[in-house]
């Protein structure tokens, strides 16, 4: 096959977890494309390819490389142009930008307070000191620290949600009926929490669960086809 | 002319501040679309053309009548096709949405706790006296327990505007190099606090006040037409 996504695994090759690399995922997916998954652990990025990219997802298609998810996402809908799109137009393309600051700002700030630890543990050894030291040497402390007392902030974090409750409340999708890329940034991030950590974060009836659930069942349960850490474990 | 705008003003009829408003004005200055302003105070919204609406803005537009910003912009969208377009798309329409999610659960959610006795201030002496009630039943308590202590509440506020803040530090509007509908989404609320209050929320150098400011700039001023509060006082 000649269309290859390399992603982020930690020790586990079969438990892709990294936000972005789903977005890039269901991205692939929404378009109707075949591809290959390479897992790849945090200290073997520089070695892709070559060392063609420092990030992950990369996508090769083809002789083609794309690096970052929104790029690569851009890139499908200007390669596929007849296959479903991904933003709607050029407006759509534009403020899925602003679902990515939003999920970044929001839940990514937020996330490895929670879980930074259970991501540490599931990594192979040379990328746990890898991850610790430039995680600990980011945050200016201890991982161990990070996620202390994260019982405490889990209200402040579910009521951070509401622009996308409010959305979902009204709608099965970001997108409206219809899933676009901008559902899939927001699903990455909640697919992260899922892969990497058991730690209960949404309440089970919150509408933003109910539709992560309904992301979950896209293209035949795709992003349920890597079991749940709280299954797995 | 046969195109009017019905728009909130407290005792200055030439002060309109709702957000929702400026929503509206700018959405027809951006089709290129003539309208004349009917001021009304909260307590004659009901009277406005024989009880047709219970908000405003309401616009009239020949014998069609559109209340709520959104949908007239929606409105204006579909009537005006060939004029500039203010969602970029079907894509760009859903995600405005979710802009003014972010907005009301952000910023709207917020300002009161900063401006709301000077809202209260600059209302007609029966306007006031509706808004207390209406708002203080609202909120369960006294509108001046409402903004005690609103210094300690910038700084985090300001915080809040990352999402908008990375999209502006890329690009001079949130649709790009220029401004769609989900700008005035944003641009209301911050319009809504320059016109009812001297209140020094923004550091003049964040890029969301360079961002307003350019906002203030569009069609020749319209914004800024009506002086901010700070320097009318």
């Amino acid at each position: 096959m000649s269309r290859k996504l390399y992603e982020l695994v930690g020790r586990d090759a079969d438990r892709p977890f990294s936000p972005h690399c789903w977005k890039a995922r269901l991205a692939l997916k929404h378009k109707g494309l075949d591809f290959e998954t390479v897992p790849v652990p945090f200290t073997e990025i520089p070695r892709i390819e070559g060392g063609a990219s420092k990030i992950v997802p990369l996508l090769k298609d083809g002789e083609r490389m794309v690096a970052d998810s929104f790029l690569i996402a851009e890139y499908l809908e200007e390669a596929y142009p007849d296959a479903p799109t991904l933003f709607g137009g050029e407006g759509g393309r534009r403020l899925a930008r602003f679902v990515e600051a939003w999920s970044t700002a929001t839940i990514h700030a937020a996330l490895p307070g929670f879980v930074i630890m259970d991501i540490h543990d599931i990594l192979a050894e040379t990328d746990q000191a890898y991850f610790r030291q430039s995680r600990e040497a980011r945050m200016g402390r201890a991982l161990e620290a990070v996620v202390e007392g994260r019982e405490a902030r889990v209200e402040g974090f579910v009521k951070s949600l509401a622009p996308l409750r409010r959305m979902i409340e009204a709608q099965p999708f970001l997108g409206g009926e219809s899933p676009l890329f901008a559902d899939y940034i927001v699903f990455g991030a909640f697919q992260w929490l899922r892969v990497v950590s058991a730690f209960p974060l949404l309440p089970a009836g919150d509408p933003v669960a109910v539709w992560f659930e309904r992301c979950l069942d896209l293209y035949e349960g795709h992003g349920r086809a890597v079991p749940a850490a709280a299954d797995a474990a």
